[in-house]
């Protein structure tokens, strides 16, 4: 019997991959990965054979039941078997279902933490998550209502955390905007959408609550994380200046075009 | 003028630093590294200067306009500075004060996610923090109060959450568990203490909320993370169950003896 490492893969840039994970991965026999796994952390498996377990069309469940089924099995020909999960596994990973999976088969798993997203998006804005007299706890929620779930469990937890990691919820920025206000939040709350953090391709969204619920929902590719707080405000601000500054640029050009 | 990485160092195990914190600190010519930063991890830094700035005695707030002056001094006089610092920067890190302190004096920052405690914990657990069903949602406080905060700032989102993550509360379990059974969350609550996570040296506590309050506070020497929720329900089942064996155990060896 072979032994399954679940594991970590970080929010995307393939040098936010622990050094543990990339051990690992070179020791690989077999590895199973998701859609957001990075082509470059793929080629660390040297001696493995690479298998895509992405979730894609077809029902969530029924590919999460083939997967939990190829580890076990898996692991009775393979003595290193690596299930790679973009972010963190144990954050809206799923990962229960499969260390349940495995040890209902009698089969060792390991869980080698990597980096979420929510933490990668922070470094990367140089924004602090939690910051002394402004903010004291994160709350890391999803606005997606799972089944025979409430579409508003998420709202009692994020309205009272200082800081709100939004995982799951481009699609949903308006009604999540709309809720917030309602359950208490100051409409000019900071909020920024951080998309593929770390990548290169990463982008930003800067706004409020406020605008996120009159305006237009904006629109991502890649997968997106929603940050909301007052520590934003500075960032905000900057943002608000530099577009400021912008308008600024533009009448002049325009006022010297026209004199 | 140099560069500042502020660099998280991850829970503890050397390997659990990522690829880009390693690269980094091969490269520093100076680091800046807290108490709970590994000896492995710093040898990491082999051509840099090791200066330790672990908040030892004194005031925490005079130690850490301290660091902030002698980041922003070395930067003055080295190509490539490290901060290193445990877990993540971004959480419970005061990593804003150093951030704010560079960009004061136009010194350019980049910030190295790590992996905090809680999802350390979390992985060598072997229980996912979210899971369907039973917890969508993670809220990461302390109970530990700034100046000019309210010592239950912290009971609104921890009571809200399914499952929380606290930092900074060994000390301080009795009061934690009393506090968040009046605020309503079931007395059996499973409640798990991980000193060290991730560290040859890791400990466990297994227990409940009703537990702590009524019973001794567990002592740590190393730093130790509060978990607690539903989702941890089946370790806290599993200790009691090894418990039970013990119990009987013990009881058959008597009866063997006396017989």
């Amino acid at each position: 019997m072979g032994k399954v490492y679940l594991v970590g893969a970080g929010p995307g840039a393939p040098d936010l991959l622990t050094l543990r994970a990339a051990r690992l991965l070179g020791e690989a026999d077999i590895v199973f990965y998701d859609a957001l796994v990075h082509p470059d952390t793929l080629k660390l498996a040297t001696k493995a054979r690479l298998v895509d377990v992405g979730k894609r069309n077809g029902k969530a469940s029924t590919e999460q039941r083939f997967t939990n089924r190829a580890l076990v099995e898996a692991a009775k020909s393979h003595a290193v078997v690596v299930r790679l999960k973009g972010g963190d596994p144990m954050i809206f990973g799923r990962a229960q279902e499969e260390l349940d999976a495995l040890a209902a088969a009698g089969i060792e798993c390991d869980v080698v933490p990597g980096i979420t997203a929510a933490h990668a998006a922070s470094a990367s804005l140089g924004v602090s998550l939690t910051r002394r007299g402004l903010s004291r706890n994160v709350a890391f929620v999803t606005p997606r209502a799972g089944e025979g779930q409430s579409p508003v469990e998420w709202l009692a937890v994020a309205s009272a955390a200082d800081t709100i990691a939004l995982y799951m919820a481009s699609t949903q920025a308006h009604a999540v905007a709309t809720d917030l206000i309602a359950a208490g939040r100051t409409p000019d709350t900071p909020a920024v959408f951080i998309e593929n953090a770390s990548l290169p391709s990463e982008r930003r969204v800067v706004t409020t609550l406020q605008a996120l619920r009159s305006g237009p929902t904006p629109s991502f590719e890649g997968p997106a994380i929603l940050l909301v707080g007052e520590v934003f405000r500075e960032l905000s601000l900057s943002v608000m200046e530099h577009e400021a500054e912008l308008r600024l640029a533009v009448t002049e050009r325009c006022q010297a075009k026209s004199a």
